[in-house]
């Protein structure tokens, strides 16, 4: 792990476990990243309290499991570093700092929190920690200095923000004390829910968790949402929007075999059963070592401890240099 | 200095240096409670940047001269801990965690906020930062355990807000983890300015900071208000409202001589000279050994520094241990 690489900071709101959705959209492309450069997963505790202080608990049990989901993977400790947000004190440094050049109508108007304020449905009483979590997030990214975040399409605007208040502490120092940042938005659109809706999630019911069972599979699999006018085999059969084709296009090794049986769906003939059945092949083929993986790692807590423990050690030393770093260029008062 | 003191904090927002008014309204009310209470001073760089983040230098360089100005009027670091709020990871720590326990809604309707936003003319523009002190001072406060904030009449809300936070937190944690506070008003009113204005600042040039020379005191005295009525030694003066008197009653050790003064002030036959020349011999007695220490001071940098870096130590102790207590109490990850 050499710091020429280009660094990369990405994680995870630790409010549950992660799952399919993950796996497509930002775990498997961290896999590939981690050869080529100095990747930094947060577990975003910090972040996850902005909207969940009042289920703390929940908050700190997913700590681990997301560690947990991180490892089983592939997630090399060696080559990512995995850390604790809350337990690195210059990130809430540089967000108290942060805050100063930002306005509260620009918070507002980020299209991020606009949306996500309205989906919460919290209205007059948003917790102030939500309205500034802009703030908090450039200081996460300029505090490992990142130069590439893996975001969804959805989460551009924060990185825009990032970048604004970049320029405004540059151009306070009178040098280029940060690097801007670039979103790295997937190549693989939001994974679906089995039932079909926008967004695979724990608390909605729809989502396969990594950790799931063979049994939890098949089940998931055989629930999955496919084309509702496709009643008999013979029947041609939509491609499109249909949850199961998703999937595939998602998980199939195979592109050329995949789209032959997408043609033969969409002449008739193909059975919802058939393809349902190599979906379920797939992913059982997919998830039985990660969840293996993640049993034996469960049972060492220790190892796991250890890994987050080195990864914030690693990743407080590069965080604390960064705020003395912003600190002395600012002109701040430094001891 | 024992443990079992009670707690204060106060402290001053580097922008300037202190004045009269300061010495007034907070400065010898502080020699007297560093005899009989554990009392923080803390040299508020970090709450200053929320409404100066455009003169970063002026908040740096004010440090230092707080810093001279408290050990010139005799706050001694065996008995008061002097310390840098931007060196105090905890202090953003708890700031960040507490801005999840207030919306936003509940910041704007504060009313010392409400009523700084119009004086600042912020408008919509206003800082992140500003918005959320209240929250800061909050996590300033609780950081230290302070049960004894002394702050003017105008700021009691924000103790209010502070409680109201610690309440929150010990509801989330199901256990007493931070005490309340209690705002500590001082006794005498704001002293005027020179001018009779109602604030005495640096910046409208009717102040006269502890650092004055003889002469710049001279001239102060010689140009306050008095009864603009009063315009022969024979005519009957006005005593409520003349500066003059103010300062009298703030400064003059002999509180019946003074009411003798007054009366033969408001029958008439006492010139505005004579009484100036009272409060003249009154000031440079009081500000002639604090000037001569500060100069003393200003010349040992090194000592002043490490009185700061002692202080500073001290307080990071505290404030990461009740982080740390917090964190624990409220059930976070914690490492």
């Amino acid at each position: 792990m050499t710091t020429l690489r280009p660094v990369i900071l990405t994680g995870d709101r630790t409010t549950g476990q992660l799952h399919l959705g993950h796996y497509a959209g930002s775990l498997r492309n961290r896999l590939d990243l981690q050869e080529t450069h100095d990747q930094f997963l947060l577990l975003a505790d910090a972040q996850a309290l902005t909207d969940n202080a009042h289920n703390i608990a929940k908050v700190r049990e997913n700590v681990f499991q997301v560690a947990l989901d991180y490892l089983a993977v592939g997630i090399d400790p060696a080559k990512s570093t995995i850390c604790l947000q809350s337990a690195l004190p210059a990130l809430a440094q540089l967000s108290m700092l942060y805050l100063n050049f930002v306005t509260v109508s620009r918070l507002e108007r980020n299209p991020t929190i606009k949306d996500e304020i309205q989906a919460r449905g919290f209205g007059r009483d948003i917790p102030a920690g939500f309205l500034c979590y802009p703030a908090a997030q450039a200081a996460d990214i300029t505090a490992f200095r990142a130069t590439l975040v893996p975001v969804g399409e959805d989460q551009a605007p924060l990185i825009e923000q990032t970048n604004e208040i970049v320029r405004r502490i540059n151009a306070a120092a009178g040098a280029d004390l940060l690097p801007e940042a670039r979103a790295l938005i997937p190549p693989v659109g939001r994974l679906p829910g089995i039932d079909g809706r926008q967004k695979m999630s724990k608390s909605s019911g729809n989502a396969i968790p990594l950790s799931a069972s063979a049994d939890e599979i098949s089940h998931a699999v055989r629930q999955m949402f496919t084309d509702p006018n496709h009643l008999r085999v013979e029947d041609p059969g939509c491609v499109e929007g249909n949850v199961v084709f998703r999937y595939l296009d998602a998980f199939d090794p195979d592109k050329k075999e995949l789209e032959a049986l997408k043609d033969h769906y969409r002449r008739g003939g193909l059975g919802d059963q058939k393809v349902k059945r190599r979906l379920e092949d797939i992913l059982q083929a997919l998830l039985e070592p990660i969840r293996e993986r993640r049993l034996e790692l469960a049972e060492a807590p220790d190892y796991v401890m250890d890994v987050i423990r080195k990864g914030t050690g690693r990743a407080r030393e590069i965080t604390d240099r960064t705020f003395d770093d912003v600190a002395r260029g600012l002109g701040l008062f430094v001891l």
